[in-house]
């Protein structure tokens, strides 16, 4: 019983990421999604209690609380602006492929129209990013002059911009290229000795232990 | 009667402008344009036909058009990269200050909600800002390894990103501070002799004739 209502609020969420992706939160009502996942519109109001609430369950399943940021990839020894690039890899992925994340981000950008607090990613990235740039200065990873704080601010802002923009932007690149050219650019600003091509390409190659959790963000 | 025309179409598009950033597309109604402006909603149809396009024309009015863009900084002299971030600032400014451009922002953010197809700045700002670096690189003034058409796309989502998270990602920067930031790490990868200090107050000194048409954008 318990196995079978965690199999329906994850069919319910998955229907609801799935018809916010398409049609946005106000084009999607509750019996599209009672329609479309099979399930009764009294299930989705018994397990999410709203339309409203499912929308944040969807925001925050994957979007606002990713998480690697929450144990930042623990293998020791790897240096922090690997590691970040690795993470921001790992999250572009989600956002360009995984269906609960896109919407997400979509649910995100139309929240002034959802009548509830819709939670933001930023409270999360903001902090990890800093931290990892503080742990790069104090290893001497972290070119002179650059203050973590309102580094890790720029960064994900402008992250995010790469990431967000990427089908609207005309000039033909997927995310994995655009990602790839940013951090070029970034890394040279970032690394005392800049070496931006060596550095991505340690941060791609997919090692056993490498990463924390590479698998948890369920990226289909 | 043709400057009364115009008056009314442009109370009608600051109207809607206003009620567009405040409650979003889907949350403003013609009746609320009409009340809001004290003008009539057969005055609102008549001159803009329905409120797709009425939205059209608030999107197209700034934000998809920056008047910059179409005739760059024309003053002869001004090194290409500076001409872009002085460029750069004069649109944060306007989308961060000005009440037209925000709508514009907000109802592109919310564009898969509008039953039309919205324009996006993108198609103009891309070409803009790969002209600029051509001319960089022809100048001498680019760093090698640079490509200014994959970096110019890069540039503009990034750039995006650090004007449209503003307000939403915790630091408590203003738009100009977080645009000085995210040009000096940018400076240091585009610049063949990093000198970003010395090129943002160049780019940030009002001079006469400096700049092509400062005031067009009518900021407010």
């Amino acid at each position: 019983m318990q196995d079978r209502a965690r199999t329906t609020r994850r069919v319910l969420l998955e229907s609801a990421a799935h018809l916010f992706l398409e049609r946005g939160y106000v084009g999607t009502s509750v019996n599209d999604i009672s329609e479309h996942s099979g399930r009764t519109s009294g299930a989705i109001y018994f397990h999410y209690s709203s339309k409203e609430k499912l929308a944040l369950a969807v925001v925050r399943e994957q979007f606002a609380t990713w998480p690697q940021l929450v144990v930042p990839y623990s293998t020791p020894g790897i240096p922090p602006l690997e590691k970040l690039v690795a993470l921001s890899f790992d999250i572009a992925q989600a956002l360009s492929e995984d269906t609960v994340a896109r919407a997400g981000a979509r649910l995100w950008a139309e929240r002034r129209s959802i009548d509830a607090a819709v939670p933001t990613p930023f409270d999360a990235w903001v902090p990890a990013v800093t931290r990892l740039l503080a742990e790069a200065r104090v290893r001497g990873e972290l070119a002179e002059g650059i203050e973590p704080s309102g580094t890790a601010v720029t960064l994900v802002c402008a992250f995010f911009g790469v990431c967000a923009l990427a089908e609207d932007v005309p000039g033909g690149l997927d995310w994995d290229d655009r990602l790839r050219r940013w951090w070029t650019l970034m890394l040279h600003a970032l690394q005392p000795e800049p070496e931006p091509g060596a550095l991505l390409a340690r941060a791609r190659t997919p090692l056993p232990g490498r990463r924390g959790e590479p698998l948890s963000l369920g990226v289909r």
